[in-house]
């Protein structure tokens, strides 16, 4: 059982502070720039105070998880004030180990890979849990404190993690753009994005069963011209930039089968 | 209960013959070119007579269902012989319904929207299958059938057909080459895809409960210019042309929130 400040009011911190009291663990404060948006918080734990202060220095916590916007961390970490012998770890995808180098000696990366939405109930067990810590105890620590809350936990370097990040843009940001285009297609001719459920549910769960490069199907592995070409001619309507991601997927699936067929 | 002819014994027969039967429906024949295909197929079925004849003009069965590749149909068509008073429908996306007019008085399109792999069991009752049919009461028997083995039936015009077709190449074979990018990206950097399952299956579930165009997230819809400008550094060692994804995703991404907001 560790004890937990948690900084930060915001998604992250809202699942993170539920899932590590629901484990055992205690909240001792939590700390937002708006205090009632840090008692919000406080609202749904056991005994956590809430604070808009970052003099920690009499804090009975023994593990700060910096829970802020990318952009605010950099504030954060030059005011922030700890007691002696803690460990303070941010979750941030994008920023180094080292930014927390001035916060404190024992200083770590605490990155759970998954997308927060406030009032929809996340399950942590199979949400990967990513740690970079600046020394082995630390990370034996952090180790113990992400394996009470998640199944995967990995050690994951800096630019490793930028590197997994950017990989999370191209497989869920770019693929909910995709859907974006399939639901606005689909709506301009009277049909439900719902049609697509099923198909979409499919498509993922052969990409993880078959591996994604031996799942892909659709007209340009085919290399069906004929429809390649209807489907052209029927994308005229839409946004020209439509054609152009029409285009430029069916010519590189083309060139990606081309190469290792 | 409908006797049932199959013609075709590729994927989607395979799993439209069998689902059919086990709702018990009679498949009377099943034909491939190859009789050995039929055989196997017909081995999974009850009672089922292969054959690679489209001499059907002694056949009990009431409903004739093509299954065969895109670019076979039409050959079916001008081959196949027909007993008096039945029906034939075709599985094709993209074929018009009036492709059967010279084969047969009643026709239809039976178009089951699922991505069907051998050996693969699909669940078909949450499949949409879509339906199309030369009159009404064409129409009647055939929402009969695709009732039987699944909970959506939808009726669907041949351009409707063709524009859903279109919409699940966006949402699903160029979803599927995005993973591909992503499973590469990752694996130069030794990382596992499998660390994407959870987050890739969240954004699915995302989209269906909060509507695609609700549910974006990432540095291009918060216009994060020092995330998206380290993306396209690291991109530097692929492919030229997933940056020129990344980009062109970017770009739409923010003119489609500026737009909308």
């Amino acid at each position: 059982m560790f004890r937990i400040a948690i900084i930060g009011a915001g998604n992250v911190a809202w699942h993170l502070a539920t899932a590590l009291e629901k484990e055992g663990h205690r909240i001792t404060e939590v700390y937002s720039r708006s205090l009632s948006n840090a008692q919000a918080l406080v609202k749904k734990l056991w005994n956590a105070t809430p604070t808009h202060s970052l003099d920690f220095s009499h804090s009975r916590a023994n593990i700060f998880l910096v829970c802020v916007r990318d952009d605010a961390l950099q504030g954060v970490i030059e005011q922030i004030k700890l007691p002696a012998e803690v460990l303070i770890a941010h979750t941030s995808g994008t920023h180094t180990l080292e930014i927390l180098e001035k916060a404190n000696p024992y200083f770590a990366v605490f990155y759970p890979l998954q997308t927060f939405t406030k009032d929809k109930e996340v399950n942590l067990k199979n949400a990967p849990i990513c740690l970079e810590a600046s020394e082995e105890e630390v990370l034996k620590i952090l180790v113990q404190l992400a394996e009470s809350i998640s199944e995967q936990v990995y050690q994951v370097s800096t630019p490793q993690r930028q590197v997994l990040h950017l990989s999370a843009v191209f497989a869920c940001n770019f693929t909910n753009f995709l859907f974006t285009i399939s639901k606005e297609i689909l709506e301009r001719n009277e049909m439900p994005f719902g049609l697509l459920q099923n198909l979409i549910q499919e498509t993922v769960h052969k990409a993880f069963v078959l591996s994604p490069e031996n799942a892909q199907t659709g007209p340009a592995k085919r290399e069906d011209t004929s429809i390649i070409e209807k489907h052209l001619a029927l994308l005229e309507s839409y946004p020209l930039e439509w054609k152009t991601l029409y285009e430029l997927f069916t010519q590189q699936i083309k060139t990606y089968y081309q190469n290792t067929t």
